[in-house]
């Protein structure tokens, strides 16, 4: 076992009860102090500890040979690789373990490196390179292709032997707690010939993870399914904002665009992928085989539990849906095989979404397309009111966590308050 | 009249006939010394000029309170704005025109700023954030709605009115002069039902040109229209490399992914828009009226040469077509406003291709798809040889120019060589 995921640690930092955050986690984020430059850390419970200062005070210096933490992304911490990553989680892991005096017992130490949540602001973790969404749920392109196309040839024939992705935008990838005004665009009023111009009225969310590429490749040399793993550095809750009704009049035929890349929402923790070993599972059986660089034994996906809740404007939470990072067909490592197969290169910060993740039943369809089958079902939340998609000041809010043997390594929150169109 | 344009300007560097590069141009590119640093630089005639250099003899000191040019990217020069692009161009010109001794009669300045073409090797002008390819050819649209769809209802509903576009891949973008493998991929064969794995065979280049952003907007913050053009920094010629059989397989029902993002090759320098003024044309009629956020009254285009030659190996140069940029029936301001209507973000550095560019006359297809009809017909090479689609070892040469009035204004090349798969 990988030593830093030892159920058995405790941290001498306070961990509150159900926190996505125990020291078993030790995510990679990038925060600001009020009116102070941007630098790298990481939580446990509600604190966050300033890398950039752990760096400075030397506590990796026998590790890493340059300084990658007091930069405003985990761009260059990434690019070391895999190696690099590991061992510096378990140096963080040893440095906040209970039994370890170093930092616990040196206040003005303790004071100038560890924050409280409320002291400080998140930002994007990552400069992102490129941006792909892959659309890897079974039960969500089956489900838009009974509504769209034709119930008994659901999914296209291509569906089952490729990891189906397109190019998406990374400018518009913001962190959570940014508030989305709702687009404008091209409308086709039913049965009208010509568009017409005004804000988005199905505008949805798309339940999805995505994770962060640590070490590229060259372009023109493929990264192996056995391999694939070792380039991700961890994973983010992802949500794919989208406006149905742009979508629908400009994707043919070169695919969404404006009805996506006004805004995508993700977690600002980027938890290790070593992080959710204790999660690993086997993904649904593929039939047809795939072809032989897709391939790969073993237990090749993670069982996190997904959901996602509205809260409108002044209201509470309701949630609307729950799901699991398992039900996705196509796992991570084949997307990425996929990707560079044809000698496609990728760079350290590069993102790649998972598509919609919708399970088998009702409940746990990851869009409000799925949720209200096109608009034919109401969603009636707590205080009485009706969703079909979302409305004006809804926040929609999605988590994510893993859960096994009394650990429980969670994403925290992707939020987003979706505000009038200006 | 824009100074610099003048076309009665001469330069004291000697500018050879044809050349694509007189003192009216003043491009914008990254080049490296043999082992040194990569830094900005221009060009006039066969030489480069080191803008490094230039602003650290104080050249620019009144123009630029920051320093730019010592980078590897143009991205912070870009960021400037319009104002700035401007009055830095017209140094240049005033610094190198034939009246001007400063830095002529000065003869250990020009050894130290000015190096002969062949001595320095030219880069990627800029670090592109996001990349989009727009489809804006009329013609290229109807030849492939005739091929693939039905040729009495060759462009689609949505063409007429939407600027249609989709996301590509930034990290594959490369500098003339880079070879390409041919990629691998899935492929369907004949009447098949499953997919075989293998070299692509009806690779593809596209004859395409791209503006390059210079100053963004924010996420929620339209360009209108009006403001369109002085968001753009330059254009440089696009080859969209295309494998038009791993695509036909993949691209339903996102568009296209693996089939594209394996190399696009661009022209080295950035040649200003400014510089393109003498060129402006109208476009074609818009028919059916376009929406309001899409008008734009005036001579929204530019009249530049295009053509397209394969190099076989060891053979000599077929031109196999021409083209020209004012063919497009969507602008590139109406691309611009469009892309950010819904608030999309846009970031110096963004890089935005036309969508092959065909002309009317079937000599004037920007592609061997079209070209060939759909592998129907075949060009004949000068040395007997034929195509359908590019083979191993030929090299797409793409060139482009504006020619009025006795000055010629160019791009230079886009070339790249197709290699064997790997």
């Amino acid at each position: 076992m990988i030593k830093a995921n030892n159920p058995n640690l405790k941290s001498w930092i306070e961990v509150p009860d159900k926190s996505d955050f125990p020291i078993q986690n030790i995510p990679f984020g990038v925060f600001s102090l009020k009116n102070e430059q941007l630098r790298c850390g990481t939580r446990i419970g509600d604190q966050v500890i300033d890398l950039a200062m752990l760096e400075a005070e030397g506590f990796f210096s026998d590790l890493l040979s340059v300084q990658v933490f007091n930069q405003s992304t985990l761009n260059a911490f990434m690019e070391l690789g895999k190696e690099y990553w590991s061992a510096v989680r378990q140096r963080i892991s040893e440095l906040f373990s209970e039994d370890n005096p170093k930092i616990r017992d040196n206040e003005a130490l303790r004071q100038y490196l560890i924050h409280d949540l409320q002291a400080i602001k998140m930002h994007l973790p990552v400069r992102i390179g490129d941006y792909t969404d892959f659309y890897s749920s079974r039960e969500h392109a089956t489900n838009v292709g009974i509504m769209f196309r034709d119930p008994d040839k659901a999914l296209l024939p291509n569906w089952l032997h490729i990891p189906v992705a397109y190019h998406g935008r990374s400018s518009s990838i913001v962190v959570s707690g940014t508030d989305i005004h709702r687009p404008k665009g091209q409308l086709l009023p039913k049965d009208a010939d010509k568009p017409v111009f005004g804000p988005s009225k199905l505008l949805d969310f798309e339940l999805e993870m995505a994770f962060v590429l640590g070490k590229g490749n060259e372009l023109g040399e493929p990264i192996s399914i056995e391999n694939a793993e070792d380039h991700i550095f961890g994973m983010v809750i992802f949500n794919d904002l989208s406006a149905r009704d742009i979508q629908k009049w400009e994707y043919v035929p070169l695919g969404p665009f404006l009805g996506k890349n006004f805004g995508s929402v993700i977690s600002p923790w980027i938890v290790p992928l070593e992080a959710l070993e204790p999660f690993r599972t086997s993904g649904p059986m593929q039939e047809p085989e795939v072809l032989p660089y897709l391939k790969l034994e073993g237990e090749n996906t993670f069982d996190i539990h997904l959901d996602v809740s509205l809260q409108p404007n002044k209201g509470i939470e309701n949630q609307i849906c729950t799901s699991n990072l398992k039900y996705l067909y196509w796992n991570m490592a084949q997307q990425l095989a996929h990707h560079t197969v044809n000698g496609c290169n990728m760079n350290s910060g590069d993102m790649c979404a998972s598509g919609t993740i919708s399970g088998p039943a009702p409940n746990e369809f990851g869009s409000m397309l799925e949720l209200s089958w096109g608009g034919k079902n109401t969603i009636t939340l707590n205080d009485g009111s009706e969703r079909k998609f979302i409305h004006d000041d809804d926040t929609i809010i999605m988590r994510a966590w893993g859960e096994r043997n009394g650990i429980r390594i969670g994403f925290g929150e992707s939020r987003c308050k979706i505000l009038a169109t200006k």
